[in-house]
This record gives structure tokens, C-alpha cells and sequence, in this order.
């Protein structure tokens, strides 16, 4: 049996002191109260498993939910925004291979017919049970199947089941991104565990991001709206593989309070939960990037300045093909970096901007300065490359990983026909 | 003796009626009042023309000129915006080979003796000279050989030396862009004539688009900037090879007045010039999009909808690595362009997005419609395709043209090493 490598294993995410890995068939279950299924409703063409529901058995669950921010959403996450009561999941039922987005009122209808028929399946209310779905677009969802799988899994659901739940998000994701952890509170020990799906794309549309995340911690609505909200801005919001923004994004937390631990707000428990959190989701979103298409290494830059420009100087630099096919081709080509913040900051210039590139300055007031090429050349070679970047002022940061551009991505994007 | 094919080839760009290209050898001269020469001044490693002067012989030239917005500016442009008078330019000094960009103050010195040097070889002012540059950033000018590379080209100007101009200034670029063209003004006929520069990108560094152009035609300062300006807006300002915006771009336009022909402010001529000038720099356009680094085929999309948001679409979809790579692989994948529509357009879920492909409508309020796929897959194999895209509400309308994203872009630029 192959050991299974640690989840937290970039340089960029520490893994908490009191937070540890749930190992061997621990690491296939869930905390404290969850059951989940996932089976082959027949959706994906390859006949893999392609359909999921999960369910906290807690009455007093509570839940949290961030979804895309784009203008074009898909009929799930308009269920989930406009049926559910997204303080109050019971259960999510979610599908692979058809991501029900651009159907139109037909869509919508299906999404809304997934909710209530599962609902019914687990005896619970339809606005308890959140819809998601990722894979082709501008297709029909085939209810008829979605509605037999729903029963199917029904009758299967059990608590050992997270591989089957992360099997079912996959679409063209190389590895599968999940993890079970213990996490040591003050006031107890609670179990955190998580499924999330995304490498960029989904054939033959475009990236989506899932993520389900499950707790037996107790805590209050306020409290899981706060800690996701907070952790998905470090983690989901902060990753790019291509700069695109899926019609499907969605992070579910739910809590079932199974293990009685309560985590009481601005407490030393929220603090130390919060930072399990923190450490999962950044982890998972890392995996993402790691899995874009095509994605050799990962890059990581880090941009400070005066405040409200950090972040669109940070995106400018994550989302340019310049910089991407530099980062891919082992380059330490700083040049690129100026253009791409050059080109955040129309008006401004001369723009004083100095560069670092694993720690080695090699811009100093927009001017190039000498550095050990060799040696430098040397580190960017590695999976994690790191940039910096330091405009005029202070008191604003922004951090983003984002992916290279590699051959493969043209190839999977632009050699695949619809 | 090969025949030069014509300038104007493009379904987008109509050439008027008034106007016809220069054949034979009146294809490399200049309009009236002007002179040039390109010479090799050892910038470029191939040994290949990298230099050149061009002068307007007419002492009451008038000009006008825009330059990159980037908050990040090489020094040539700098030299430009501070110590020129923009509207009364007699002769542009232009090197390749190096950008200037990101060399702190010894560069900003460097182009000032460009363009100190280039006056004094010329018996101009200095504010008179023009300065530009393309090709490496961050590595210091040898302005040696730049300074014994002006003395030589000043020997050597000449009236049929258009060619040189156009050579002196190409980078990457796999072919010439370049054209004189013969205007019939209601008060006369006038010459214009210019040379465009740009591929998407500059070993090692990013993209730069460069242009003259000149014409005989007596403008005022205030129309030539009118003129200049308008057009720029609906030329060099509505392409995207990368969505990479360059520390170099430059567009100069000198009128020597030569041909007496005068063109007055809200005349017919006005009209008939500015035509011309529109038609001109879109076929550059065209063409720099259509030299677009690995650019197998070119993109134009026209977006309609309320107003402000019209560009930001139509830069989303030109700039999106799904749509590019699409279009690259000759695949009508409308999901793609959806997607980076509701991107660009966040919080306003649900939008009705209506999308026409080579005018076949594939996308109606946000719903799929069935089309005839064959057909469509054989409009989009041809080397210009055409995307329509309507959001709600009327008045606003935006035009991009783009290349598409290729296997050849990323080796240009990730398998290149610094």
C-alpha cells in the first residue's frame, strides 16, 4: 500500500502546531456527524463517478457559503442564492460532468428539481440541501439520470465515503484534493476535513473551483460566515491559473456540532480554529494552482504599496502570459514584472518599483541592478518560485499564487473541439 | 521581380474611395518635405539595420503624438513627454535592438544625447527631435554606437528610404508594415505615408508598438493631435496580442506642409484626410495583431450594451486564454466567451448575454440555441473570425481585434532564456 504523501507540503502554508493529519482509514472518513455517497449517475462520458451527496446528521448545523462573483452565474449557484437557507445546510448534492450553466429556465428548473428530490431522499427541507454542478456548459443536464443518481446515493450514503465525494467533483483534475484533520482547541479536539475540486478548466468551458468543507466543531452561523468568508479571501480569492473567473465557484462549510466542542466568538478556540482553516484552504487552493493545466511550477508574488493598488498590480502580474511562460521556462526575466506593473498603474510614471526574486533584488527604483545570474537561475528552477514587489508607500499587501503557461495548456485549450 | 500585395486586405478595414496605395518605387519614398535614412549601428546582434533618422525638411512642420500609458516608461518616452515640443517635431531618432526601459538615470541621459546629438547632426533644436526605442529592457544603451550610428545615418538621408526607416525599427516582426499612400483632398492631393513596428513581444522583454507616420498636407497643430488622437482610439487602442501593455509604445505623426494643400479645421478635406489616416492605422493594427506573436488567426469582437461596460468586456474576451486558444484551434466554443463575460461583469446575476459568431447566433439571453455546427466550425477555420456579443441596454459599443494564443507564443517566450 503506497503511504500517502503529507497534504501540507509547501513552504508557503505551515501547518499549524496543534492541527495534525488524520492517517490510514481515518483520513477516509469525516468528523463527527457527516455521511456522504458518491456514485455513477452515467453523466460523465467515462463512466467515473460523477455524482455526490453529502449530509450532517446535526440538527442544529449551521453553514456558510461564498459563491463566484461573476456576472454569468450557473442555475446551482442561483439555487443556492435565491432557495437556501445558507446559515441552515443540512446536505449538499453535487454533480460532475455537466455544469448546468448557460441552460437558461430549463437549467434553473433542473437545479431546483436536484434540490427538492434530494431533499425528499434525506427527509429534509429543500432549502436545507445546497446544488452544485461543474463540467461541460451550454449543455442540457439530464435530469432524468441526476434524479436515479440522487436515489442511488441515497441508499449508500455512509461515513467512510470522502474518496467517493472528492471523486465526484473531479472533472480534468491530474490528483485528488482532500484531507481529514485533528485539531487540538483549548476547550477540545474537533475534526476538520474538506473536498475541493479545479485544474483550470472543465472541457470544454472553463475553470470552476468547489469546496466542500465539513466540521463536528459547534459553532454559531456568525461565526462560520466569519471564519470562511475571512479564510477564502487568503485561500480561493487568491489563486490564478489562467485569470479566469468560473460561472460555478463554491465553498460550502457546514458544521454539525457532533463533538460538543463550542467554539465561542473572539475566543482562543475561534482563533485556533480559524487557523486550521486558514492553513486547509490555502493548502487546497495551492493544490489547485499545482493542478492547472498544463502547470509545471508554481509562482507566488507578493506586492506591497500604499493600498488600494496592491491587488490589481498583484493580478496584472499573476494573470500576464509574459510572466507566465517566463515562470515556465525557469527565466528570472524581471523585465516582464515591470511591464505587468507598469501596466496597473497607468498615470504614474517614473514609478519607483523594486523586484526581488527568490530574495535575490534584481530592480532596485525601477533601474536593474547586477545579481548572480547563475544562481539565480539556479532557484527558479525549483516548483515554488517567489517574487516580490514594492511600490512607493506602505500600509497595503497583497499576496496571489498563481500558475505557468505552458505548452500543455494550449494544447488542452486549443487542440480540443467541442 | 515579386508584386508587393496590397496594404489594404482585411474585410475590417475598407479603403476609401479617395485614397490608393503608391506602387513601384514611389512605395519607398516618403510624402513631400521628407527624408530618412537606417542604417546598422551594431545594436542588434544579427548585424541588421537598427538605426534611423527621419527629418521633415518643412519649417513649419506641425505634429502631434501619443505614447504608452504605463505607469512604468522608458526613457525615450520620457525624453519625449519632457523635453519635446510634441506639437512641432521635425525629425524622430529611433533605435532597436534596445528598449532604454528600466535603465534608471543613465538611461534618461542616454536618450537626451540621442536626441542632442541627432539635433546638432540635423542643425535642429533639440526639443524639435523625437526619441524612440524597442528591444531589451534593463540592459544599459551603448550609446557609443549609438551616437557614431546617428553621424553616419545623417550622412546618408535620402528621399527613397522608407524601407530602411521600417527595418530600422523591427524586432521580432515577421514581415514589414508599412505603406505610402496617395489622398485625393477636395482642395488637392496630398501623400501620407507610415512605417508600424510590433509583434506582441521584444526579446526578452514585452510587447512595443512603434509608428511614423508622415504626410505632406498642411495641418494645424490642433488638427493633426484631433486627427492623431481619434484615430490612435480606434487603431493601436482596440488591439491585444497579450493584453500586455509596453513601457515604449509611440505613435508620431509630422506633417511637413509640402504640398501646399491646406486642410482646414471642420472642412471636406478634414473629413477626407481623416478617413485616410483611419483606414491606415486600423490596416496597422491589423497587421501588428495579425504578426502577433505564433498568431495563426485574428479576432474581432464587437461588443453592444448601456455604455461604460462595453470595453471592459470586450477587453475580457479579447484577453482570455480560453477565447484565444478557441480561436486558435478553429473552435466556435461560445461557453468560453460567456464566461469571460460574466467575469468582467460581476454582480449582475443573472444577465442576458445574446452571442453571434461569424453571425450565426449561438447564445441567446444566456441560453444555448442550436446552430448549424458544421457550418460554423468551417467559418471559423479562416484566418479572420468575428464575434458579436450584446448585453442589455443600448448606446454603448465596443470594438477589439486580437490574436489568438499558440503553441509558437509559448515557446517564443517560455523557451527563451534571459
Amino acid at each position: 500500500m503506497t503511504e500517502v504523501p503529507p497534504f501540507f507540503d509547501s513552504r508557503w502554508v505551515q501547518c499549524p502546531d496543534h492541527v495534525s493529519e488524520c492517517r490510514g482509514a481515518e483520513r477516509d472518513g469525516f468528523p463527527g456527524g457527516f455521511r456522504a455517497a458518491g456514485i455513477a449517475a452515467g453523466l460523465k462520458a467515462s463512466g467515473r463517478t460523477d455524482l455526490a451527496i453529502l449530509i450532517s446528521d446535526g440538527q442544529e448545523s449551521v453553514s456558510a457559503a461564498r459563491f463566484t462573483r461573476s456576472g454569468v452565474q450557473a442555475a446551482p449557484v442561483l439555487v443556492c442564492r435565491e432557495r437556501c437557507d445558507l446559515h441552515a445546510l443540512r446536505a449538499v448534492v453535487v454533480n460532475s460532468g455537466n455544469a448546468n450553466a448557460s441552460t437558461g429556465t430549463e437549467g434553473f428548473a433542473g437545479a431546483v428539481a436536484m434540490q427538492e428530490h434530494c431533499a425528499t431522499a434525506l427527509g429534509l427541507e429543500p432549502q436545507q440541501v445546497a446544488v452544485a454542478s461543474t463540467g461541460v456548459i451550454g449543455v442540457t443536464l439530464p435530469i432524468e439520470k441526476v434524479l436515479r443518481g440522487i436515489d442511488a446515493a441515497a441508499e449508500q450514503i455512509g461515513p467512510d465515503t470522502a474518496a467517493d465525494l472528492a471523486a465526484a467533483i473531479m472533472t480534468t483534475d491530474a490528483f485528488e484534493k482532500r484531507v481529514c484533520l485533528e485539531v487540538k482547541l483549548p476547550s477540545g479536539n474537533v475534526k476538520l476535513s474538506a473536498q475541493a475540486k479545479g485544474a483550470g478548466m472543465i472541457q470544454p468551458a472553463f475553470a470552476t473551483m468547489l469546496c466542500f468543507i465539513q466540521t463536528d466543531a459547534q459553532l454559531s452561523a456568525e461565526t462560520a460566515d466569519l471564519l470562511l468568508g475571512v479564510c477564502v479571501k487568503r485561500s480561493f480569492d487568491r489563486i490564478s491559473v489562467d485569470g479566469q473567473l468560473s460561472t460555478n465557484d463554491s465553498a460550502i462549510l457546514i458544521a454539525s456540532g457532533a463533538s460538543g466542542v463550542v467554539v465561542e466568538p473572539q475566543s482562543p478556540d475561534e482563533l485556533a480554529f480559524g487557523e486550521a482553516l486558514d492553513a486547509l484552504l490555502r493548502q487546497l487552493a495551492l493544490l489547485i494552482v499545482r493542478d492547472g493545466e498544463g502547470s509545471k511550477r508554481v509562482g507566488r508574488v507578493v506586492v506591497r504599496g500604499a493600498g488600494d493598488e496592491v491587488e490589481r498590480v498583484a493580478r496584472s502580474i499573476a494573470n500576464s502570459p509574459l510572466v507566465k511562460t517566463a515562470l515556465h521556462g525557469g527565466d528570472p526575466n524581471w523585465g516582464r514584472i515591470t511591464q505587468a506593473v507598469g501596466a496597473a498603474m497607468p498615470g504614474t510614471a517614473p514609478l519607483a518599483v523594486d523586484i526581488t526574486i527568490e530574495g535575490v533584488a534584481v530592480c532596485i527604483a525601477s533601474t536593474a541592478v547586477n545579481f548572480p545570474v547563475a544562481e539565480l537561475a539556479a532557484a527558479v528552477a525549483g516548483s515554488e518560485v517567489e517574487y516580490e514587489v514594492s511600490l512607493p508607500g506602505d500600509g497595503g499587501e497583497c499576496e496571489l499564487f498563481f500558475s505557468d503557461l505552458s505548452h500543455e495548456y494550449v494544447s488542452i485549450n486549443a487542440d480540443y473541439r467541442t
